[in-house]
């Protein structure tokens, strides 16, 4: 037995999004049916709007539905600092908890040429032209660190070096507020390794 | 910072979907928008047919885009059977689970006079016009076993005995391949004082 055609539909189309199964999408599908059908016409708008509308700023690649994003506009930024993230909730998370002032460049993904995802796929082009231009004074490279984040910063490290541009990366290790016995042994290694002079 | 508004708007609309917070509204609308346009597009379609056009049958008042539901509208179920349900997702499971070949009434919630939630509310005077039909021959209480599962339980059991139909109530206790000594003791006492004779 299956529900109506229409109640289907939308069961199936619900699992496009991430983590749904077939039983969350089904509980999604009667909750906007039963409780919430204004919710559900205004996620359908916001759904085709983002979708049709969205884009990526054509200087950092972060999605927008500007032609240049709000941080890459604004005036207030230093942009003799160009921060390299995976993607837009990095960029999100980093203005949140940091005080940084400079611009971003968010690589939408990470090298992984087995998934045919190269160098162009990133934008690299794009930042080239970009370290190429002058106005860069530090690349900080943000990506995450598994191995093919690494490999994409180790790409980008060597792209900066070439242009003679100053390349830091954040600090990994043993995270604030987590008790060291929990923490797994490739951080705790590393941070052993990277011990810093005590100050 | 937030993103750009379209975005905004996507991630807050996500919202009103069950179970989803900030954090996985925020990952859903960037999958959508990074991976996912096409599957976001056929949601968008699905979500505004389906709220559109899904109301509820008009014999036992399941959600279905028809005026009557596939199973109301079968020859092949015995119409002296009816199973009282309170949601849609009820129906689906004791099809999946059962060989019951009856026909179905779904409540659409529970009697629940603090919530304004009264009998007319569950369509029980549709439900009465039909035990005074005189075709239904036993009502099968399938509610939840919570409070005002049970009250509307013993709501319709009154209606059924006023027009002299037969009443059966699916039976509760201890599930099957459970641990007794991990059954609540609600369940507990309750299996105890139902116990039957063994055969």
């Amino acid at each position: 037995m299956r529900y109506s055609p229409l109640i289907d539909q939308l069961i199936e189309s619900l699992r496009c999004l991430p983590g749904v199964g077939p039983r969350s999408a089904q509980r999604m599908a009667f909750h906007l049916l039963q409780r919430e059908r204004d919710g559900g016409r205004r996620l359908a708008g916001a759904i085709r709007d983002a979708v049709d509308q969205v884009g990526q700023c054509r200087q950092c690649r972060v999605l927008t539905e500007e032609p240049v994003c709000g941080l890459c506009s604004s005036d207030k930024r230093d942009r003799g600092l160009l921060c390299i993230v995976e993607g837009p909730a990095d960029v999100f998370a980093l203005e949140q908890a940091t005080g940084y002032r400079g611009l971003y460049f968010v690589l939408m993904g990470r090298l992984s040429p087995l998934d045919g995802v190269g160098p162009e796929a990133l934008g690299l082009d794009l930042l080239e032209e970009r370290l190429a231009g002058g106005e860069v004074q530090e690349v900080i490279l943000a990506t995450s660190p598994t191995v093919e984040g690494e490999a994409t910063s180790h790409y980008i490290a060597e792209l900066a070096h070439e242009h003679g541009v100053r390349t830091t990366r954040i600090a990994h290790g043993v995270p604030m507020g987590g008790e060291l016995e929990y923490v797994d042994s490739g951080t705790l290694s590393h941070a052993f390794a990277g011990r810093r002079d005590y100050d």
